[in-house]
């Protein structure tokens, strides 16, 4: 507790005169002003985390947070739960999907262990075993409130670790067969919404298992009734270990001025936990893109985020976040390296 | 003529067995079927286009065609002439939005003069100036059919000297201050669409100056009832030199089994007027970013490309093209080296 405590506390506002400034020097690029859209809403943003209109070259990485549910035991996935500790491996392997996404932005893979229901060997798994998977969140609370805050804090000392190193800026991503069913549990919990609303095929789930996962969410709903006010309650009953740890990520980067590129359904729960505990955070986060799963776009929008990559992607392990590095990267250029007005001899208007 | 015509004729019908041989292959990837969404489509639409499985590293380039617009002296356009000559210029120097963009995408940009209204001293600057800006399209034709050929040409010249140098993927970009009038006009033309519908605000532009710019695209459209069944005379009647040669790097493209990355609303009006020249061209180009030109998604559609990336980009010069070729490299990647289900020891299901 003490650890998350602190960082909560170490978690100001972004420097909005450094904001403004940023804001004035785009507007002096040689570009109709506002041209380069989002592009220009990344780059003051970004000044406005560093703290400075000088931006320095990203050094990056995706965080991949590994996990599994014990809600797999109602039949709400297409996959056995063995394919948490498979994939697991190969996202170590770099051959996975968000490995090879990765590589070509030039970001590194750092995958965590924080619950996954079987013994990882592998030398580039940073083991943060809390413990092998969650409980059936349908039958009762997905985990101990104190073991929620140890997913937390298992993100917050791998994201502080990676900053030390030098990292400054980094992507949240998951494996967890089942992970999406806790995440539309946590968007319903804090929103309202209906879970038909916010459940979706997963990794390619049947219609039955469709209607099944949205009863199954209603009964953890029910069961639970976590309470929307205490993020804390809300990941503990009806989360999972490796979305409370991408949850810890987002605040560590928040408490190191380091932006946090948010990756899909399941990153957007991991978003929601955050913000919930630290409105503040949400400054510090850059939203990548809307997943093809069903929920993703009405969960973005209740957190107040535009996401601009739409491309039907619905694999997880960070591989949107990771996608849109080079657009991140771009904006970074853009404010550092384009020519100006001033420089052109032109007012602007 | 002689080299339009061949090239035509050149075109043939991307690879469909090597389509569906990679369908295959990205089936059996390690991960859910279509979890990567349009990165998979890509990957497939490319090993059509090189008729391989195995794709080669790209080697990228912007092609950005330069023109000057007669229909600027009717006041359809926030910026005056003299801008397009300033920012072929600094477009040359690597310091306009383009150039930083594709400078972080490791693509060369190069620059064409196919006709603006000033003469270009600069030695990137590749001089193909058919003539010093197009006629006032809202009061006849906007070029000779000649002209319009030859700039068709221009384009398939340069593209393919870059094609001989080992480019093996082409985006297309534009500088002609007043060339969303022209783009519109071609739009309208070929699908009947209204010019309300068509028309944005360009750089800027005021609501007055919309007005007019509406009216003004309506007379260039009854004054010179281009034909829509025949593309040159389009193109020559309400087009642009720039956009005849962007259109002309598309079809050198398509005749050399080498993708073009289409860039926004300009762009996609050189795409309709290569694919109305032959149709097989569609299969070639790779569609990008929405613009947010008010007539960007309108065109894209009645072409039938889905834009991936909502950026509200509104700057031209092959911006958000650009912006792209990561994402198509990831997609090169994924396809090469991603792990298999084979490898994994798993039976695709």
């Amino acid at each position: 507790m003490d650890l998350l405590h602190s960082t909560l506390q170490q978690i100001k506002q972004v420097n909005n005169e450094v904001i403004e400034q940023a804001q004035v020097k785009v507007n002096g690029l040689l570009k109709p002003v506002g041209s380069l859209g989002i592009l220009e809403e990344i780059a003051v943003q970004l000044c406005g985390i560093y703290g400075s209109t000088e931006l320095k070259a990203l050094k990056k990485a995706v965080v991949v947070c590994a996990g599994d549910h014990g809600i797999v035991e109602e039949g709400v996935t297409s996959a056995p739960q063995v394919v948490t500790a498979l994939m697991t491996n190969f996202i170590a392997d770099g051959k996975s999907g968000v490995g090879v996404i990765a590589k070509t932005m030039g970001a590194d893979v750092i995958v965590v262990d924080v619950g996954v229901n079987a013994d990882i060997d592998h030398p580039k798994v940073l083991n943060r075993k809390i413990k092998r998977g969650t409980n059936n969140l349908a039958k009762g609370s997905a985990m101990s409130r104190e073991e929620a805050i140890k997913s937390l804090e298992v993100g917050i000392e791998v994201a502080k670790n990676l900053i030390d190193k030098g990292y400054n800026i980094l992507a949240t991503g998951e494996m967890g067969i089942g992970n999406t069913t806790p995440s539309s549990a946590i968007i319903a919990a804090f929103t309202g919404i209906e879970p038909i609303k916010l459940t979706g095929v997963g990794a390619n789930l049947s219609e039955e298992g469709m209607i099944k996962k949205v009863k199954v969410i209603q009964a953890g709903l029910d069961v639970n009734k976590p309470d929307k006010n205490d993020a804390i309650d809300v990941l503990s009953k009806v989360g999972g270990l490796e979305i409370g740890a991408m949850a810890g990520v987002m605040l560590a980067g928040a408490a190191n001025n380091i932006p946090i590129l948010v990756d899909g359904f399941i990153s957007t729960a991991s978003a929601a936990i955050a913000i919930h505990l630290e409105p503040k955070v949400v400054d510090y986060l850059i939203c990548s893109h809307t997943s093809a799963e069903k929920g993703a776009e009405v969960a973005l929008s209740s957190l107040g985020f535009k996401p601009y990559l739409n491309m039907g992607l619905r694999l997880g392990e960070g591989s949107g976040a990771a996608l849109t590095f080079p657009i991140v990267e771009a904006s970074v250029n853009m404010i550092n390296d384009m020519g100006t007005y001033a420089q052109a001899g032109i007012e602007v208007v």
